[in-house]
């Protein structure tokens, strides 16, 4: 099928229309060739539809890409990156035409795939399968959530959609599927995607594995469901029109395209892909297309000032919105201020009067529980506070009682399902309103299932909070396939991750602190199953040291130690029983609790040593988890008490002994460090 | 809902079937009420299914739970595992009534949740959600290739169902979507799910968060679906013959279940899903079920005969089935010959002479296509080799050239489609059948997608085959959403997971050689997207000791070296022209290619201090990615060369310049560790 034939079929027949589309065709086309590397086909393929979207269907601002009431824009598939830099450029978002000749360079506003803060309007990051759908699931959860809190008669403050283009390999993942269904239940009808239904993946035709009813799987899901030509352009406009008057379900238009459109020989093939369509072709589908060999990179004045109208629209809508706006100050100026409240990172020097106090007369407190004794605490004080877990609110202590459910009534418990995936991704999309701070509990074990979208939060460097519980083999029966080994040392090897795992109920206060304090990247709460006794702080340091990653809980009397004993989490405990023991027996320990690697990393090198004095190489750390890594801190000469296989079922008082989790087991390694 | 009216309108009403199923069900909660943990919500709703499935519906031989043509039974709910148990005990699987009643105890065969190799009959392991349901799948597909490979006109060798019992979990979780695309894609008529549709999840009622219509969409999948009460034993046992008379085909059964049947306080409750019902309970439940209160785990003598017939017919059909067998090795020989072989592990010495040889005259091969070379050079002796890529086969280089597609004829040649998570679970399965190798590819970074499957790889002891390729910041333009960071420290954490990263083509033909010779566990081969040299075998130590896990390639012309220099992969490449370098103004220098820290890490003592000498403390490690974990080997005062943050978008020799991986970076840091 050749661009004429479908220009005919279509009736994209007028000539600027035809040209604007070819700009954005070209654009991507001339990217990726000069580049050298890059997806040519995508952004061909659904140029009409960009076309569409960019100038007639959503409302922004390229000035203020932050205005809050802008409709959102993911690209689902992000490896059509140039499509996505064709229209910012395009649409006047200040990325410049060198900037899209410098695609896929070191240091270039355009990577590879779209990255959030590289290009003004890049609304997420993309890339990995899956993550852009289910992304935007979120934003359009903050969209709802944001709404019912801050919108009043005659003050739709908060009223926008969000748009994706997905793909083939975002309908085949099933962080899609999670999150689809998530969203046909809670009815997210400001949701408005667009298939781009190619048939053709990296490996061939779809038919070879993608045969299933989309359609009909999506309306499954209470999803309204529309199919059109993507090159129909009066067709699409109608479907994008109902879609959006579909106010109670979320809209998925199906729209029958061809990858790299207009390429003589390469249009529904899976060649043109992964890999520029090289000089030849690019002539013929140039000279297919009506479109002038040179210059490349070309952008007729006429189709310039098509585009540029954005401008002047975006700056008239942002306008008419601010004063929506002041008036709103005016008649809910308490509103308004919460509104200014929440957009900036949350003053938690505030939370301090309210937050819970833990001593060590409480008796045994599980960190998870004290977790969710912090969360109670500060919800009152923290209208952006919203999140759940993925149907493991009991066990993770996250419902916030009292407050509203989210599908019901927009409040902000979230019951994510069983969805560990989708959870991952939706926080992020909540976290992008920069607006909320979104939190989604599970069992440590299953943070693998989320990883990927834990991956894009650091990358982002979004505020997200996982409550992560059920630490270690401390969970005892349910065995090896619910006992986190791997997944402490993992999570600490993504970079911009923040992982704190306190010792006591005190310390959990301190990470939550942290945790809401902590607005570059994500920050992941390790909390036990079992009870733990609440240090006392009379003895020992105050909690406090938590903000610096590690600190000294206490020291041998001369503070010149023969034995350092590291741990974090419940195995602080055992470190403190042999701590006291030895003491006893007049051996000069220092214990150091060590709540978060990344913290400590990033301390001066005097802070470190001041803990860890580098003349003391006999030490010992003891983790219920993986000893990778631990070597930063134990040094060659010192022993890791740790788990290197996976676990049992068994109480975890028999796991504990049977693994060497004791303080029995401390003092023997401690004494056969020091030859006693 | 009381026991007594199902029982009315369901008409379970003969008497010994009433306690055939009473059995189960109490055996069920006794044991979790006598471990004082469990579920007893689920074996309680399921136990008349399970009732009907091991007396009326399945094939197998309790006496010989390895037979090669039983039924396959997966739990996918893997929490009611005391259903699971009860039966094995009940049919003669040898499990006996001490163990049910040791459940969730150390070292029982009997743990929380069904693990592959503790008690005979569980064929997979199960608890995190999704798993098994997408493990089935697996087992299907493995149940198909061996059966077009082996059965023969009147010698239906291998010819089984796959049955599973699923939960709504199970129907959330993203990875069963993906599988259950593939499998209506595939159209795999010997799969027979149930669906327990009890409408309840831990935090509630399912329409608190699942309200989709699952017929609907997995008739969209292409699977055959039908509903049916769930203790309507006629209506269950033709539903279940109409399934496996559907032969093109997977089939859902949804049976409308009540979790905890039969407690008057407690069904229809997410009370009795995790939490023994307590003795008071208990007794209710048992009076209102005609049930004598005492004993526990009371099994009585007709019951045990009905389900003990097990024995007899299980032992009619496998010796039904041998007889054919025996005819078989007579009419097909060689086919028999070719059975045997693939039931045990693959013979690797036999494979030298075939495989590829690489030497430094070659130029620079990518291992991805060294690693290609190999398996197009061993398939035609490995019949079992079947695998493919999760779309990524051209660049994986996956594909085995010549020989079948799976969807089409069965071949080994499958196409997973963007389906990472299904395809690891996929591998599971197919592995479980003890006669395939499978293997499956992707980029390194989406390893993350597949994670927990990988974990129930390792956790199963199974010989999986990842080829992860693209496996650093040297897949360059794609950027840092493409470019694994922290994914060979995380890999490396999973317990009984080998990590292998080949430095040049030859190193990836001993790697593949321990990866199908590897049997008790999953294998990741780590290859680069870049070409890389050939390493000059007659300069530098043989390939061979990739075995080893670490090997010298070069020393210090007198042994005692200055500096030792260690690498894995590519970055190897780097350690060699440092070596060089330095080797030429007269600094002594060991170079060290560590492919593979598991293995190294079992060496004997004597053999990792003859590589990395305690008393040389000067040393280097390269490697591009996560430093996590390696002071390990270069000790306190040792130089790590990796990346501590995400990547970015560029050429790749732009990356590693940037990043400090070039030969001048690696002697720079040499200089200032040897004062130089």
């Amino acid at each position: 099928m050749t661009e004429n034939t479908l220009n005919e079929k279509t009736g994209i027949t007028d000539k600027l229309e035809k040209d604007c589309i070819n700009t954005i065709r070209f654009l991507a086309v001339d990217g990726v060739q000069k580049a050298n590397s890059g997806h040519p086909g995508m952004p061909m393929e659904a140029s009409p539809l960009a076309y569409l979207l960019w100038t007639r269907t959503m409302n922004y601002n390229p000035k203020n890409p932050a205005w809050p009431n802008r409709d959102r824009f993911v690209l689902s598939a992000g490896h059509g990156s140039m499509l996505l830099y064709a229209m910012l450029h395009l649409t006047g978002y200040g990325l410049s035409l060198d900037a899209l000749k410098d695609f896929r360079q070191l240091g270039s506003p355009t990577p590879g795939h779209p990255e959030y803060g590289c290009a003004p309007g890049v609304e997420t990051t993309t890339g990995p399968l899956g993550q852009g759908f289910a992304t935007g699931i979120g934003m359009a959860m903050a969209e709802r959530f944001l709404a019912a809190r801050f919108n009043r008669p005659d003050f739709p403050l908060v009223n926008h959609f969000t748009y994706a283009l997905v793909s083939d390999g975002d309908m085949m993942e099933g962080i899609s599927s999670e999150t689809a269904s998530m969203a046909g239940d809670l009815g997210l009808g400001k949701i408005v995607y667009i298939y781009l239904d190619n048939k053709i993946t990296i490996e061939g035709n779809t038919h070879i594995t993608f045969t299933e009813d989309v359609a009909r799987r999506f309306e499954a899901y209470n999803w309204q469901v529309q199919r059109v030509d993507g090159y129909d352009l009066p067709a699409i406009d109608a479907a994008l029109a109902n879609a959006r008057g579909e106010t109670s379900q979320p809209s998925l238009i199906i729209a029958r395209t061809h990858i790299a459109w207009g390429s003589p020989n390469k249009q529904d093939t899976p060649d043109a892909h992964g890999a520029p369509l090289g000089d030849e072709e690019i002539l013929l589908t140039k000279k297919n297309c009506g479109w002038p060999e040179t210059p490349t990179f070309r952008v007729p004045e006429d189709v310039l000032s098509v585009f540029r109208q954005a401008l002047d629209r975006g700056e008239a809508l942002e306008k008419e919105w601010h004063t929506l706006y002041t008036d709103y100050q005016k008649k809910h100026s308490d509103l308004a201020q919460q509104w200014e409240t929440i957009h900036k990172a949350p003053d938690i020097s505030k939370l301090n009067d309210i937050l819970p106090h833990f001593d060590a007369d409480q008796g045994n407190i599980a960190t998870r529980k004290a977790s969710g004794q912090v969360l109670a605490a500060v919800k009152p004080y923290l209208p952006e506070l919203v999140g759940g877990s993925a149907d493991l609110a009991p066990s993770n202590n996250t419902y916030l009682k009292g407050f509203d459910e989210f599908k019901e009534s927009s409040g902000p418990n979230i019951h994510f399902g069983i969805r560990e995936h989708g959870m991952g991704a939706i926080l992020n999309g909540m976290a992008l309103s920069k607006a909320l701070i979104p939190y989604g509990g599970t069992f440590l074990v299953f943070s693998d299932y989320m990883r990927p979208a834990i991956r894009m939060a650091a990358l982002m460097e979004l505020p997200v909070i996982y409550v992560f519980t059920h630490d270690s083999i401390g969970l005892g029966e349910d065995g090896p396939t619910h006992q986190p080994i791997e997944h402490l040392a993992s999570l600490r090897s993504i970079p911009n991750t923040l992982v704190v795992r306190p010792a006591d109920a005190q310390e959990t206060v301190e990470a939550w602190k942290l945790a809401l304090a902590h607005q570059t990247g994500p920050c992941a709460l390790i909390l036990s199953r079992q009870g733990l006794p609440v240090i006392d702080r009379k003895k020992f340091a105050s909690a406090e040291g938590l903000h610096k990653g590690a600190y000294v809980l206490a020291d041998s009397t001369d503070g010149k130690p023969d034995l350092i004993l590291m741990a974090t989490g419940a195995e602080v405990h055992l470190i403190i029983g042999a701590y006291e023991q030895l003491a006893s027996r007049g051996v000069g320990v220092r214990i150091v609790s060590i709540p978060s690697w990344e913290l400590f990393d990033a301390t001066p090198e005097e802070y470190r040593h001041a803990v860890l004095p580098p003349e003391i190489s006999t030490r010992i750390a003891v983790e219920a988890g993986s000893p990778m890594g631990w070597e930063r801190y134990t040094g060659s000469q010192g022993i890791i008490i740790g788990m290197n296989r996976f676990g049992a079922s068994a109480p975890a008082k028999d796991l504990f002994k049977t693994f060497g989790f004791t303080v029995e087991a401390v003092i023997e390694k401690a004494e056969k460090l020091l030859g006693l």
